[in-house]
C-alpha cells in the first residue's frame, strides 16, 4: 500500500550515542529510528527521520513540505537547536502540519514558541510506577487503548505543567510518589493540530511498549490529517497552495448600496 | 460589616441523622450547619440553609431570588429531589446564580441537568490518603492555597468521570490507591458559574478543615460574583430585571436603506 | 461501496405537508427526504428517515443502534416529542452516537437536554442575505468549503444565542440587518461529537445548495466517526458493548503494600 | 482612595505626533495619554503611560514590578520594540501581569509571542458601521455594557483572525461591508490573563467613548486582578516572591514505603 501520511521523526540523538549508556542499549541506533521504524511498518504510513546534527537539523524548506506531521524528541540540545529552524517549523504547523511533541521535549523551543508560555514542570528520577488514565475513550487518538496504561517503571513528571489550558486532555498520570500529570494533551494552533505526549524518558524502552507506539502511531494520523487529505487533493506539497497567515485587504461591499 | 454575597448551602441531611453514625459524630448538625456556620463568619457573606425535607426542599422562589451562590450536598436522596425544584434551581442558575457542587453531588440531577452527561465515575472507600494538587494557582478560587492539599484519608473518586471538558481544571487529585480526579472544575451555563469540588465524604472531617474551607468559600466569591455586584446595583433580586432566556424577536435594520 | 456510516435523518415533517406552502414546494417529500436522498448518493454512506408521527417517532431501539449519526430538524413541534424519546437519544449520544443539529432544531429538547442552556437567540424573518464566515478551515466540516459561504436571502438567527462556550467555533454569520451569529459550532457530551449548524429555514431552498450539503456531509463523517469506526471494528452495535455510563467501584490497588 | 490597581498604557506614539494628521487632531497628547488620563479619573487605578522611544520603550524592570495590567497599542513600529523587551514582558504576563492588546496591537511582537500564532486578518478602511455583540453579558468585561455596541464610522478587521480558539469571545463584531470579527476574546498563559479588544484605529475619536472606556476599565481590573490582589497581600512586589516558571524536582514520596 502506498504510503498516504508522511511522518518525519526529530531527534536530538544525543544520550544514545553515548557508549555504554542506558540508552544506547535500548535504542541502539536512536529513539528516531526505533520510532520511524514502527511507523514504516504501519500501512498507509511512509516514515523519515531528522536529526540535530544534520544539516539545517534535517528539517530543510524540502523535508518540511513533504512532512504530514513531525515528531519532536529533545532534551539535552533544546538550545543547540537553530531559531531560524524553529521559526521554519513553526510557520509550518501554522501552515497545516501536524506536531507530536515527547516527553522531554516540553522544553523544546518550538513547543514553547507554538504554546507561549515556558512549559516547566516537576520531575523525579525515582524509577516509579506510572499509570496513565485515558479521559477521552472516544478521541482517535486512544483508538485501541483501554482505560488505562500502566508503566511499571518511569521518570516522574508532574503538576503544575506550564501550560495554557489544552483543547483537550487525553490522559491524565498517576505516579506512585505522589504526583498527577496531564499526560496527553491536544492544541491547535493555526491550522496545525499539536499532541503532547509524555511517556519516553530515554533511560527506559518505553517506546518498544505496543500500547505506546499505538497511542504514537493514532496520534500520527490524527495530528496529519489536514496535511494529509490537502497533499491527496492537491497530489503535491499540502502547503504551497497556501496563502498563509498574512493580513490582508478585503473588498468585500455585499450590498453595493450608496451610504444613506 | 453588612453580608454582600449571600449564600444557600443544600443538603439532603439523611446521613448526619441516623444515631450512632460516623457521620452524625462529626456533623452533629448536618454538614449544611457546618458549612453555613463557616460562611457567616467570613466578612461579607450571609449564609442560610436549606434541606430536602423543607417544604419545596428549602428552595422556594423567594430564597433562590435571595440567594447569590448554593451550595449543593447530596448523596442517597438524589432521586427524592423534586423535578420541578431542579428546573427552579436550574433557570436561577442560567439567569446568573453560582452554584457550587460538592462531592457526591456529581450525580445529582441539577449537576446532570446543567452539564448534559451522566457525570459518572470511579470510586473506592479505602481509606486512602488524596493529595489535590492545584494547577491554577491565579485562579480566584486558589487564593490562599499553595501547590497541594493533602488529606491524609478520604474516600476515592477516579476518572474517568462523565463530565464535557470543563472550562477550566482547577485541581487534579492523586489517590494512594492509584487513581486520579479532575477533583475541582469550572462551567458555565447561561449566565451562571458552576464550581465542582470533590472533598467531603460524610464520614470524614473534611469541612472542617481549614484549607478546605478556604476553597470553599473562594469558591462562593467567584460563583456568586455576578449575582452579588447585580444585586448592588439594583438593590434586589438580582435576576429579577432579567430578561431571561427567551426567543425574541429583533427589529434591527441599522442601515435604514431600501432592499436594493 | 458498501456504506459504512449509517445516517438517521429525523424531521418533524409539518411544515411541508401543509398544501400550498413555499415548504411543500421547495420540499415536496420533507426536508428528511431531500436530506437522505443526498446523503445516500455519496459513497459510504446509508442513510435513513423518521419523522414525528411514526411510532416512537420512528426513533426505535433498534433504528438508534443502527445509527452513526443522528440529524435533527424541528421547528414547531418540539413539545410533542416525547421526553422518553429524548431520553433515550440523549443516551445514544452520551455513549458515543453523532449528532447534528439544524437550524430551528437550537430549541429541540434534544439539543437542550446536552447543553443544559435555554439555547435561546434573536431571530427575524426579514428576506436577508447571509455570509457565513469559515473560521475553521482546517477542521474536517469544513473541507471543500471556501473562506465564506453566501445565502442571498434567509432568516435572520441573532446572538446572543444562549449556548455553553463551544468546543470550538466553526462558521460565524453575518446577517444585512445588522445581526451576528456563531452559525457553526461543535460540543461533546459524554463519547459523542454535536455539531450545530443554523442554515435551514423550512420556506429558503438552502438544502439543496451544494456547499451546505457538503458541510452535512463533512459533519456527518466528523459527528458519526466514532460510532462507525467502532461498528466497523465490533461488526455489530457500535454501543452494544459499552459499559456506558456507569458509577463503577475499581479495585486497583497497584501496590499492594501495607499501610505504614 | 488610594489607587490600588496599577495600570500601565503602552504606545508606540507614531501616528499622533505626525503634524496636521487626523490622529493628533483627535489625540493632541497620544493614545496613551487619553487612556491614562480615563483610568486615573477611575476609583482605585493608578496610570502611568511608556512609549517607544523612551530608553527601554519605557518598560524597564521596576515598571513592569510595578504594573499590574498592561495596554498595549502598537500598530506601523511592531518591528522598532525590541525582543528583549518584549521577553521581559512576555516573562511578567506568564507571571501573573495583565495584559490588554488593543486593534493594531494583533499583530504586536508581544501577542505573537504569548499566543503562538500569526494573528492575521482581514482588514479594510472604508468608514463603516460596526456593531459589537456582547456574547458574554454575564463576564466581569461587560459590566454596565448593553447587549450591542454601535460605533458609526471605523476600520473594518475581519475573519479569520489567526488566533487559537479563544477561552472566552465576550464580543463579535458585524461590519457593514459584510464582515464579522471576534473583536474581544480572553486567553491565559502562564498565570496572566490577556484581553484582546479590537475597537481603537487612531483616526477615530473611539477612546474618547464612554462605552469603550467602561469596556477597558472592566479590563483592567479582570485582567489585573491576580497581580493586584497578590501587591495588596504582600505589600510590594506581586512577582517577586513568585518562584517563576522553573523546572523543579520534586522531592514527594508521601508513603515512604519500601518498594514492594
Amino acid at each position: 500500500m502506498a504510503g498516504n501520511l508522511n511522518v518525519t521523526v526529530w531527534n536530538e540523538f544525543i544520550h544514545e550515542r553515548k557508549p555504554g549508556g542506558k540508552p544506547m542499549e535500548i535504542y541502539p541506533h536512536g529513539i528516531h529510528a526505533a520510532l520511524a521504524a514502527h511507523f514504516s511498518s504501519q500501512p498507509g504510513i511512509k516514515a523519515r527521520t531528522a536529526t540535530l546534527d544534520e544539516p539545517e537539523h534535517g528539517l530543510t524548506a524540502e523535508v518540511l513540505a513533504d512532512t504530514d506531521v513531525l515528531f519532536w524528541w529533545g532534551h539535552v540540545g533544546h538550545d543547540r537547536v537553530d531559531d531560524a529552524i524553529v521559526r521554519r517549523v513553526r510557520r509550518e504547523v501554522l501552515a497545516g502540519m501536524g506536531l507530536v511533541v515527547l516527553h522531554s521535549g516540553h522544553a523544546a523551543k518550538i513547543f514553547k514558541a507554538l504554546l507561549g508560555t515556558e512549559c516547566t514542570l516537576k520531575w523525579r528520577e525515582a524509577d516509579e510506577k506510572e499509570i496513565l488514565w485515558n479521559i477521552a475513550p472516544h478521541h482517535p487518538i486512544t483508538r485501541g487503548i483501554g482505560e488505562r496504561i500502566v508503566i511499571d517503571r518511569h521518570e516522574m513528571y508532574g503538576e503544575r505543567h506550564d501550560i495554557p489550558e489544552p483543547d483537550q486532555v487525553i490522559f491524565i498520570s498517576w505516579f506512585e510518589g505522589g504526583n498527577v500529570f496531564r499526560s496527553g494533551c491536544t492544541f491547535e494552533r493555526g491550522l496545525g493540530r499539536i499532541f503532547y505526549f509524555s511517556p519516553g524518558h530515554e533511560t527506559y524502552p518505553i517506546y518498544h511498549r505496543p500500547d505506546i507506539l499505538k497511542v504514537l502511531t493514532n496520534a500520527a494520523h490524527w495530528a496529519g490529517e489536514f496535511s494529509a487529505r490537502t497533499r491527496a487533493e492537491t497530489g503535491g506539497n499540502p502547503r504551497s497552495g497556501e496563502a498563509g497567515s498574512v493580513n490582508e485587504k478585503d473588498p468585500v461591499q455585499p450590498l453595493g448600496r450608496p451610504r444613506g
